[in-house]
């Protein structure tokens, strides 16, 4: 929309990364956090080694596919 | 999106759990375990030996059909 | 997704409880119980001999169609 | 899905109700009561003396169309 | 949807309220009331000469476009 | 939708808004008021010159992009 | 939709805003500040320098892929 160079799309971008770690903010106010493996065009993510934060608790998922529709954003590491 | 290598997207990983213990986080907060079958596009799931577990109560289920847009996240058993 | 094998597929899973009691449970908390009789590619769902039950009442309600949207999951009866 | 027989589907089931007195259980909460005049394929809904129920209120609404992602499921009067 | 007469649909008998004055009841609680001018396949509506009446304030609104997605009844007045 | 002339459809009614002021009620509660510019297929919206206010507060936007899935109703102002 | 002139509509204007700052509402009531990259048909949108901001806490996110469906709305800085 607006771009005619497809290397400068959100998820071209997002793209780049991969094998990095990521924080994921879900709707329900939970937070993961893991290495991004690969995701699809609806946003669904897969992440390893990946942990689960939220107000009520924190777990060790591992690997874990996140489903696109709940993620509000996602933010490679710093 | 960005992959150009299918063995890599999502729901190629998910695939590698079948035949496995899952667990699978919904929205309404419940969490479902069982042994993976199978799943389409959706993410709609078939879970066999499955037990549903929440804050207000724990039950076996069996066999069962969960709806994909209901998903949260899943995660093999470690 | 990830099945070649398109008799491994929910939908086909769930197809072989036509004729059977199944437990639909219901994203507002309700849940229906009767015999499946038949259902779409959206999950609506038709019933007969169906009960509701839920923290507030429960109720007869014969014939019913359930809209696939309202649905958490769907288990056989064992 | 599963269906070969095309008469078998939950929207056929309904077809038969046409006529008569239905049920309609939204997921507001409130009910709708009213003779099944012709529904679509996302299953809105008209109905002919149609009365609407709710904790809060009752009033008779005579004709009325109901959107159908509101419905969470339609029972033919016994 | 088992339609074979296109004139049955709830889309051509909403089609007969326009000119009329229609009660509009959205998701949020509240009603609009006016006169409907048109209306497209995914039930969004012009209203003129229209009011919103809520537990929380009435106002007096005049032409408005109410986007389909709220709806949950519209009823032509008696 | 019952629409063989197409000038009568609800998008083209709020055409003849371009250039005048607007009242969009939002889903969230928020009111967003400015000077329509542009609209698309799914209502997304842009203003010019525009405001929001809510019951928390009050504030100058200026230029703004309103995503359509938001708006419950959109009025020109009189 | 009442376009015709396809350098009116909403995501054209917003191209305009490209590599300056935006201030992105979301509906859980966060806001997001940082520099609009890029962003695609859903509204999908990449950040960077970015900030996010609550009623429960504020924090630096540098690189950030913002979910379009999560937006209420973007509006450039002054």
């Amino acid at each position: 929309m607006g771009d005619n160079d497809s290397s400068s799309r959100p998820f071209n971008e997002l793209d780049q990364a991969k094998g990095k770690r990521v924080i994921i903010k879900l709707k329900g106010g939970e937070e993961i956090n893991g290495i991004l493996k690969s995701f699809d065009q609806h946003l669904n993510i897969w992440l390893e080694d990946a942990d689960e934060n939220s107000a009520q608790k924190s777990r060790k998922l591992g690997d874990v596919l996140v489903r696109g529709d709940n993620i509000i954003l996602i933010s490679p590491s710093k």
